[in-house]
């Protein structure tokens, strides 16, 4: 029986066909011309959407792998540094610290908060004088509780401080808003299997002149992860390994479609999709976890109803409803759904997930009035439509049409 | 124009239709029944394939990610090593050693030749008392120069000597034979773009119970690679970190065609591809450049004619007759051609290769005979067809049938 499924776990996210259709082409030599050809087109489009002119370096890797090299490119051992962590990711960033003998000091927000630039500033003014941290930790998006950090004021106050900036944006990058260049970030980590759309493999690092200063002075072990190893090669449009070709094939294509959606619609998209998520849940009485001021674009965290373990509703929507959706992780485990809309996801699939959601809850002996989360979600996506992140950009673009219309009436 | 590409380096390999489609499924959970029903099928179709019943890792990573977590598991910092070489990935598993502060004694082989066993019997003579060596490197298939090092024969000596067997099997495992228990190898390495004939970004370790007690006293930093972690995901059928859920599927589609085929007939085909592949050279009276005793089953090195860059050799096989090769790595850039036969390969891919060669060499002004070299190809294949590795094996399997034919006339 044909039972698609509905995907909405927070990576791997949803690939559309056309992406696969691209994963599945023969394979290539990866010291050729082709290959030569799209390593080159994939870093420009990638430093396009990260708005950055530093290196942004391809890595055979998931995500962790990238946070891993960040680490291992630009500290030393017995460095300190400070680690800010608001869930399981920021928690995993200090513990790759601590593998390698970093000593991060870690600085944790109750899950569901967001890390606050008033929170950083206080914690780096106890980092002066020698002995002082060298970086700063932080994650964008955390996927653990769905909270969206305000990185763009954080980074303002690490860049103050003097201290390098190193950001895990494996699931912000490509749906919340992220500047890497006029935001000063140091080294930010991102994968493909995120918002990019393709499938999983591929994690990117950005790295700026001050990184590569702090590369320098670095004694960590470093081979398959060696950044300056991929910059070199990356001058010959190579990698050092054997790359993930399918993976970077895919990837090109997924760029494709992004890009003619351009960055500000797809954040814009984001936004929408995120607060009809939290309408159609608060329509049917269900609790978010996250702070409503920082929440997330990529993932809502929420509550299960009173008496009811998280796994079983998870399990529900899985075996009977095919929808995919993630649970609590570490120490939420069981308490905590998580629902993901980065990617190529649309008003139909949040509709779609709504639809299970409430013969889930029925199933649960929870009854809702049927359509309620789903007509909640369509209404409020409708609104944020009206709603544009950048007025400015939004109106210049659509001005002439409007003003075509409205002489003609 | 459709000009399909006839892929004969040595990784990426070539990979079939049915292994790519299954690599262009729709993404599933990895934390899901799914992917943790693929997960367990996968350890065990390569642990039947590397005759083995220790622990096998699954990394999204390149081979040199493995060789790295090889490294980084079981050695400690100012451990000494013995890392043997004879060409391009002796040298890169020497210099992990160095990145990791692991003193590698590097016990160099001329290109070409063969880490011989009483070589290693030698040098492991002089690794006597307190602060010898803790682990012996040893390339099995040296792909920079086309080498199949006599494993089972060194293994036997490094055995006797107590000391930790650490093999890169990257582009031997799969198409030469190697018994991981039977041997007594501690951790080897292999990759799925080799003779698995899937895209590359998986890398898998094995790991014995010997190279499980050297982990507990390893003190290298890992956390990406840190294959405990692997292990004890596994025990849920999951990785610690998002992996590259596609070329797994894809890998697990590749070895299911492997299966049906059978170790044994891979091994004789691989024997017969690389014979004919060495007959067909020297029947243009191009110079092989391995010594043939341990001439590779995976790729077969040549030098160019007499002033002749290979090179450019290369670049016309691949600009005129659409034939991918590999040149030199390295110091033998520009010295040498690789042309590879692993994975899914089959004498017609080896026929056309060598109908590209000949029309190359003509563009050359290096006129052959049209065909000599396509037919000293397909003799020499016909001839290994009736030489079978496993005699006992073929002829047990062969006889019921045979003897019926017999009985008949």
């Amino acid at each position: 029986m044909y039972r698609p499924q509905n995907l909405r776990i927070p990576g791997p996210t949803f690939v559309p066909q056309a992406v696969l259709a691209a994963s599945a082409r023969p394979l290539i030599n990866h010291r050729g011309p082709e290959f030569a050809a799209l390593l080159a087109a994939l870093t420009r489009a990638l430093q396009d959407f990260l708005r950055t002119e530093h290196d942004v370096l391809l890595l055979t890797a998931s995500g962790s792998g990238g946070m891993e090299a960040a680490i291992a490119n630009t500290l030393s051992s017995g460095d300190k540094v400070l680690a800010f962590s608001c869930g399981a990711f920021g928690e995993r960033f200090a513990a790759i610290c601590k593998a390698y003998g970093v000593d991060a000091r870690r600085v944790d927000v109750p899950y569901g908060r967001a890390i606050e630039p008033d929170l950083v500033r206080d914690e780096l003014a106890k980092e002066k004088g020698k002995d002082s941290a060298k970086a700063v930790l932080v994650t964008h998006n955390e996927t653990s509780t769905g909270v969206l950090n305000p990185l763009k004021d954080i980074a303002a106050v690490v860049r103050d401080s003097g201290k390098l900036l190193i950001v895990d944006s494996v699931s912000g990058a490509g749906c919340a808003e992220l500047e890497i260049d006029a935001w000063g970030i140091d080294v930010a980590i991102t994968a493909s299997q995120k918002a990019w759309g393709a499938p999983p493999g591929v994690a990117m690092v950005t790295m700026s002149p001050r990184a590569w200063k702090a590369y320098e002075k670095s004694n960590l072990p470093k081979a398959y992860f060696d950044l300056a190893a991929y910059k070199a090669s990356l001058e010959k449009a190579q990698t050092p390994a054997t790359p993930a070709v399918t993976i970077f094939i895919a990837l090109q294509e997924s760029l494709r479609l992004l890009a003619e959606e351009g960055l500000d619609a797809i954040i814009r998209r984001h936004q929408g999709l995120a607060r009809a998520t939290r309408r159609g849940l608060q329509a049917v009485n269900l609790q978010l976890f996250a702070d409503e001021r920082y929440a997330s674009p990529a993932v809502t965290a929420f509550r299960p109803p009173a008496r009811v373990d998280a796994r079983n509703l998870i399990r529900i929507l899985r075996d009977d409803h095919d929808t995919i959706v993630a649970g609590g992780q570490g120490k939420m485990e069981g308490q905590l759904v998580r629902v993901a809309h980065l990617g190529f996801v649309t008003l139909q699939d949040i509709v779609a997930f709504f639809s299970a959601l409430e013969l889930t809850l029925r199933d649960l002996n929870q009854p809702v009035e049927p359509g309620v989360a789903m007509t909640a979600a369509l209404r409020a996506y409708a609104e944020t439509a009206q709603q544009p992140t950048r007025p400015a950009a939004r109106a210049a673009a659509a001005r002439p049409a409007t003003d075509a219309v409205a002489s003609r009436r």
